[in-house]
C-alpha cells in the first residue's frame, strides 16, 4: 500500500487537481481490496461499471460546489445504501434499501462513492467484531487481534486505505473501539448530530451514525456535511459544527483518577495512556485527575439495565419468528432482555439520571475528558473464551458515554512495543464535537503515526477546517484589551476568540485618556485629511457573551462601528468626545501597543 | 365566610399591618374548618398549639425578610411535613415524615404554616377526587360535583378560604383540574421547577408539585419563593422565574381548532369557552387555531401507554405485596401496568418522541396556548357509574402538557348559568411559567370573579409583582427605537420589554442627524454648563438580544453609557462626534419625540 495514492482527502483531492481521476480511484480501490484479501469486511460491494457511471455523473473537479467530489468511502451494513442489502449481519433479516439513509444522501450528494456495506457485530452489538455469520474482519494491524466492533468492516476497510472513509454507528462504542484497534480516528458526533433516518436501530435513543478516517481533519469534514437536522428522525438535534477551532491555551483535560484506572493488567496499554497524557502536557494541557466510579455506574446500565430492552424493542417481532436466526451471543443478550418489565426501563432511567446529576459537576469542572479508548487488547482466541467477558471490558471507557449525552473523538497516540496501537478518546458534553476534534488533531499531530495500516505520512493540513462562524460577532479593541493588555482577560473569559490584527481606515486619531485604570486610549473618527491607520485586533464573541461585554464597557467608551483598512467594518471601541479632557493625541505612534513600548523605552 | 377576614395575601399582610395577629389568623383556619364541616379535606390537621408556637417564633411581622409571614397554607398528602403522617390516601401506605419536603421546607423558611395534609386520589393517580378511601372532599361550589383531583382536598380548602394557598401534585393534570372545578387559580409549574424530593412519585419523570391559590398573584408569589434547584432532586432544573411579567401588547394565544374540540355535549362549557376567548381578544390578543389531533393523541400515552407503569414502578413492592391495600379503581390501573414490558416502555418513548416533534412547530407558531381546563362538569354519581371513563376525559386538555414539557395556569374566567364554574388554561414551553401567570392574572381580573367559594373581592393588586431581573441588561433609545417610532420593532423582535420613561442628566446635546433614514437623533455629552436633559425610554433586553442589537447598531451610533437626571446611568445610545455633519441641534425641544411633532404641525 505504501506507494500508492494516497486516500486521506487531501492527498486524493491533491491528486484530483493533478489529473488523477476518479477512475484510477476506483480502480485502486478494487486493486486494495484484491490485495488485502480480507473476505470479511464487505458484505457486498458496489458494481465496478455503476460506481464509473457515477463518478462520471460527477463533472469536472470542484471541491468547492462538491467537498467530498470523488473521495471513496464504506458503509457499515446497517446503514441503508439505496439499492443495496442492508443485513444488519443477519442474512435472514435482509432487505433491499429502496433509498439512502439521510446521512448518505448528503454524503453522496457531496461527491461521496459508496464502495461497499461492511461487517459488523450482528445488530450492532458488540464491540468486538467477530459476532457475525459473515467471515471476521481481520485486525489490520495484527491478524491475532479482534478487530473491534461493532463497526468492524468499516474500521478495517479505512485503516488499510482502501477507501478514505467509512461510516459506523454506535451506541456502546462501536464507532471508538475499532479507531482504537485500527491505528485509525473515529468520531462519534453528539447524538442527533447526524440523522439516524435509514440506519437499523440498536438504541434508538442512543444511537449515533459515526465516522472512520485515517485523519482528524477528514473525519471532522465529513462531519461538517452530514450533520444537518432532519425531519424524519425524532432525535435529530441542531447540532451546529462551528465554532472552537482554534483552541484555548490552556485546557482542563479530565481523567480517570490513578486509583480509578482500569487496564485489566495491561502494562503496555496504561503506559501508552500514560504517555498521551504527557503529549496533553506538552501541548500545555492541565491534566486533572476525576473520580470515576460513577462513570463505570453509568456504564454497567447500558448493558445490565433497561436499554438491552431497546436493542430486542428495535427487532422484537423479527427476533421472537426468527431466533434461530441469531449470532449464539447476541441471542442471549437480546433474549434475556425480552424479561425485562416496564417498571425496569423506568428504574433505569431513574438510576441514569441520578448518575448524570452526579457526573454532571466533574464533568463541568473540565473542559473536556481523555481516556484510553479501548483499556486492552483481546486476541480473537481470547473472545471466543470469554465472549460476553471480554466484550463487556472492551467498552470500560465508551459505555458511558451516549448515556451521558457526551461527544467523542477516538485518536491514535503511539505503537506499543508490542506493535499492538495505543489510542486515547476525548470526550465532551454534546455539541462541544469542534473542541475534541481540535485537540485530537494536535494530539495525532504529535504522535507523528503514519496513516492506520498503510504507511501514509499524515496530512500536512492536520487541523480541521474553521468552520462557519455566522453567528459570531466580531469586536474591534484597540487598548487595554489587546492580547497580553490588563484586559484582554475579560474577553477570554466570555468565550472570545482571537480572529486578526488589523489596521483602521485611515481616518481616526487616538488619545491615551487621562485618568484611567488601567490606562485605556480611545479612538474617534475623524476627517480623512487629519486621519491616522490605527492598529487593532479582531476577536469574535458570541452575541451573548458579546452583549455581556458590552454592557460592562464602563464610561466614556462606547462601543460603535470602526472602520478597517480593508475596506470592512467592525463593532469596536470608541471613546465619547466628552471623555477626551486631558488626553493626549498618541495617533503618531500608530497604535496603542507600540505607544505603551515607548513609555517602557 | 364572605364577612369574614379575606386571606388571600394581600389582604392577610394588610391585616397584618393593621394589627391583625396570627393568632387570630389560626382561629380564623379553625374556625372555618369546623363551619365547613367537610371531613373529607383534611387527612390530617396540625396541632393548634403547636402552630401557635410556630407562629411566634415568626417574630414581628416582616414581609420582606419572610415573604409568606403567618400566611397559612394546606398540603397534599402525598408530600412530607416533618412530623405528620404521609399517607398518599392509602392508609396502609402511610409513614410518619421525618422531614419536609423540600418545597415545605422552603415556604415554612419564608413564614407560611403549615394547617395540615390534605385529601387526594389515592396516589396521585386520577383527575376526579373520588378515588379516596376517606371521605370525598365536596366540591367547594356545588356538592353535587365532583371535586376534581387528585389534588382535591388541597384544591376545596383554598376554595373556601380555609387557608391562602396550598399545595398540590400534577402529573396528568392534578394541580389544573380541581383549580378549574372550584374557581380557584392552578399553577402547574414547568417539571423540576419546584423540587420532588420528599413527594411520593407518581410519575417521576413528569411529577410537578403545584400551587392553589385564590388569586393568581399568590400563586406565583409561591412560586417564586418555591422554585429553586435541589441537589437532591435528579429531574430538578434551573427554572428561574423571572421576565416576562410585562406583557407585550399583542400575544398570539393558540386555540384547538373548532372541529377538533371536545366538550362531549357540554355546550354551557363550550359557550363559557368562547367567552374566555373573547375576553382575549378585548385583551388585544389573537386567537390561532391549532389542529388538535397530535395534542390528544399524545394525551392518550399517559394512561394508555408506558407511563402508567412508572406509576406502578413508585410503589411495585407495596402494591405487590399490598393489593387489597389499593381503592379497588387504582388497583385496575396499577395492576395493568405490572404486565407491560420494557420494549413497550420504549415504543412508548419513541411515539412520544415523534409526536413531540410533530407538534413542536405547532408551539412554537404562537405565544401560549389557551385550553379549557376541563371539557365538562362531572356530577359524582355520573363518576361512580364510568369512573374510569369520566376520569380520561377530565384529562382531555390536561393529560398531554407535561408529556410535552409544557408549564401551565389554570384561571377561572366565569361562572356558567347553571353556576357551574368555568375556568381556562393558559400553556406554554417549560420556563414560560411567568408568561403563563402574567395573562392568566389579566384574564381573572377581566372575569371580576369573586375568589374561590369565599364572595372575597380579587385583590387590588392582581399583577404576579415582578421578580428579579438581574440578568436583564438596561439600554437608554432616544430616537428611531422609542416606543411607536419606526424601529421600535427591532426591540421587540428582540423580546426586548419597556421599562420606563426617563431623562438624561442635564448635560446632553441632542442632535437631528443629516441624511439618515429613517430619521433619528444622535445624542453627545458635553459640559454640563452648555447641557440639556433630554426624554429617554429604558428598555431590558436579556445578555444575547443585546448582543445582536448592538451588532445592529449602524454608523454613526453607538452604545456607550448614558447619565441619567435620577444620577444612575445605563448603556444607550450615543452618537459620534463625526457623524454630526450637517446635522441640527434639536436640545431645545427637550426629546426626539417633542421634535418629530413640531415637524408635523
Amino acid at each position: 500500500m505504501k506507494d500508492g495514492q494516497a486516500f486521506d482527502i487531501a492527498s486524493l483531492h491533491a491528486a484530483y487537481r493533478s489529473g488523477w481521476s476518479v477512475a484510477q480511484t476506483i480502480e485502486t480501490v478494487f486493486g486494495r481490496i484484491a490485495a488485502v484479501d480480507d473476505p470479511g469486511i464487505f458484505l457486498h460491494l458496489a458494481d465496478r461499471s455503476e460506481l464509473l457511471d457515477e463518478a462520471a455523473a460527477l463533472g469536472a473537479f470542484d471541491p468547492v460546489a462538491k467537498p467530498l467530489w470523488g473521495i471513496p468511502f464504506a458503509v457499515k451494513d446497517n446503514i441503508d445504501v439505496a439499492g443495496m442489502p442492508t443485513t444488519a449481519a443477519c442474512p435472514d433479516f435482509a432487505y433491499p434499501a429502496q433509498r439512502d439513509a439521510t446521512v448518505v444522501r448528503l454524503l453522496r450528494a457531496a461527491g461521496a462513492l459508496v464502495i461497499g456495506k461492511t461487517n459488523l457485530d450482528q445488530f450492532a452489538t458488540g464491540l468486538v467484531g467477530v459476532r457475525t455469520p459473515y467471515p471476521v474482519p481481520r485486525n489490520a494491524l495484527d491478524p491475532d487481534l479482534v478487530p473491534g466492533g461493532s463497526s468492524s468492516g468499516s474500521a478495517v476497510a479505512t485503516a488499510h486505505g482502501i477507501v478514505s472513509f467509512a461510516l459506523g454507528t454506535d451506541t456502546a462504542g462501536s464507532g471508538r473501539i475499532p479507531a482504537g484497534l485500527n491505528n485509525i480516528v473515529g468520531l462519534k458526533p453528539s447524538i442527533g448530530a447526524l440523522s439516524t433516518t435509514g440506519v437499523v436501530p440498536a438504541c434508538r435513543t442512543l444511537d449515533c451514525v459515526s465516522i472512520f478516517a485515517l485523519a482528524v481533519a477528514d473525519a471532522y469534514r465529513v462531519f461538517e456535511i452530514a450533520a444537518r437536522p432532519d425531519v424524519s428522525d425524532p432525535y435529530s438535534r441542531v447540532i451546529a459544527p462551528r465554532g472552537a477551532l482554534s483552541l484555548p491555551p490552556v485546557l482542563k483535560v479530565g481523567v480517570p483518577a490513578t486509583a480509578d484506572r482500569r487496564f485489566f493488567g495491561d502494562a503496555l496499554m496504561e503506559s501508552a495512556y500514560d504517555a498521551a497524557l504527557q503529549m496533553l502536557r506538552s501541548l500545555g494541557h492541565q491534566i486533572v485527575e476525576l473520580p470515576f466510579a460513577d462513570f463505570y455506574a453509568t456504564a454497567t446500565l447500558l448493558y445490565e439495565g433497561a436499554w438491552v430492552a431497546e436493542r430486542y424493542a428495535a427487532v422484537k417481532d423479527f427476533f421472537n419468528a426468527n431466533e434461530p436466526s441469531f449470532h449464539p451471543v447476541t441471542r442471549k443478550i437480546y433474549g434475556g432482555a425480552k424479561a425485562l418489565s416496564a417498571a425496569d426501563a423506568f428504574e433505569g432511567f431513574y438510576a441514569l439520571q441520578a448518575l448524570k446529576r452526579k457526573v454532571a459537576p466533574l464533568i463541568a469542572s473540565v473542559d473536556m475528558i481523555c481516556v484510553p479508548t479501548a483499556p486492552t487488547h483481546f486476541t480473537r482466541m481470547e473472545v471466543e473464551a470469554e465472549p460476553i467477558r471480554e466484550n463487556a471490558r472492551l467498552g470500560t471507557y465508551t459505555n458511558f458515554v451516549n448515556l451521558l449525552d457526551m461527544c467523542g473523538m477516538a485518536v491514535p497516540t503511539g505503537l506499543r512495543s508490542d506493535g499492538r496501537p495505543a489510542s486515547v478518546t476525548l470526550l465532551a458534553p454534546a455539541g462541544k464535537d469542534p473542541l475534541t476534534a481540535s485537540l485530537a488533531a494536535e494530539l495525532h499531530r504529535l504522535s507523528a503515526l503514519p496513516l492506520g495500516a498503510t504507511g501514509w505520512p499524515q496530512p500536512a493540513n492536520y487541523l480541521p477546517a474553521d468552520a462557519d462562524e455566522g453567528q459570531m460577532i466580531e469586536l474591534v479593541v484597540v487598548g487595554a484589551h489587546l492580547s497580553g493588555m490588563p484586559l484582554n482577560d475579560q474577553l477570554r473569559d466570555l468565550g472570545a476568540r482571537f480572529s486578526r490584527r488589523a489596521l483602521t481606515a485611515k481616518r481616526y486619531r487616538l488619545y491615551a485618556l487621562s485618568g484611567t485604570e488601567p490606562a485605556k486610549p480611545g479612538l474617534v473618527r475623524c476627517q480623512e485629511s487629519e486621519g491616522a491607520s490605527i492598529e487593532v485586533e479582531v476577536w469574535k464573541l458570541g452575541a451573548e457573551a458579546f452583549g455581556l461585554f458590552v454592557a460592562a464597557v464602563p464610561s466614556p467608551l462606547a462601543i460603535g462601528t470602526v472602520q478597517l483598512a480593508d475596506g470592512t467594518a467592525c463593532k469596536g471601541f470608541l471613546v465619547e468626545p466628552a471623555g477626551l479632557a486631558g488626553a493626549a493625541d498618541i495617533s503618531r505612534y500608530g497604535g496603542w501597543r507600540a505607544y505603551i513600548a515607548s513609555l517602557a523605552a
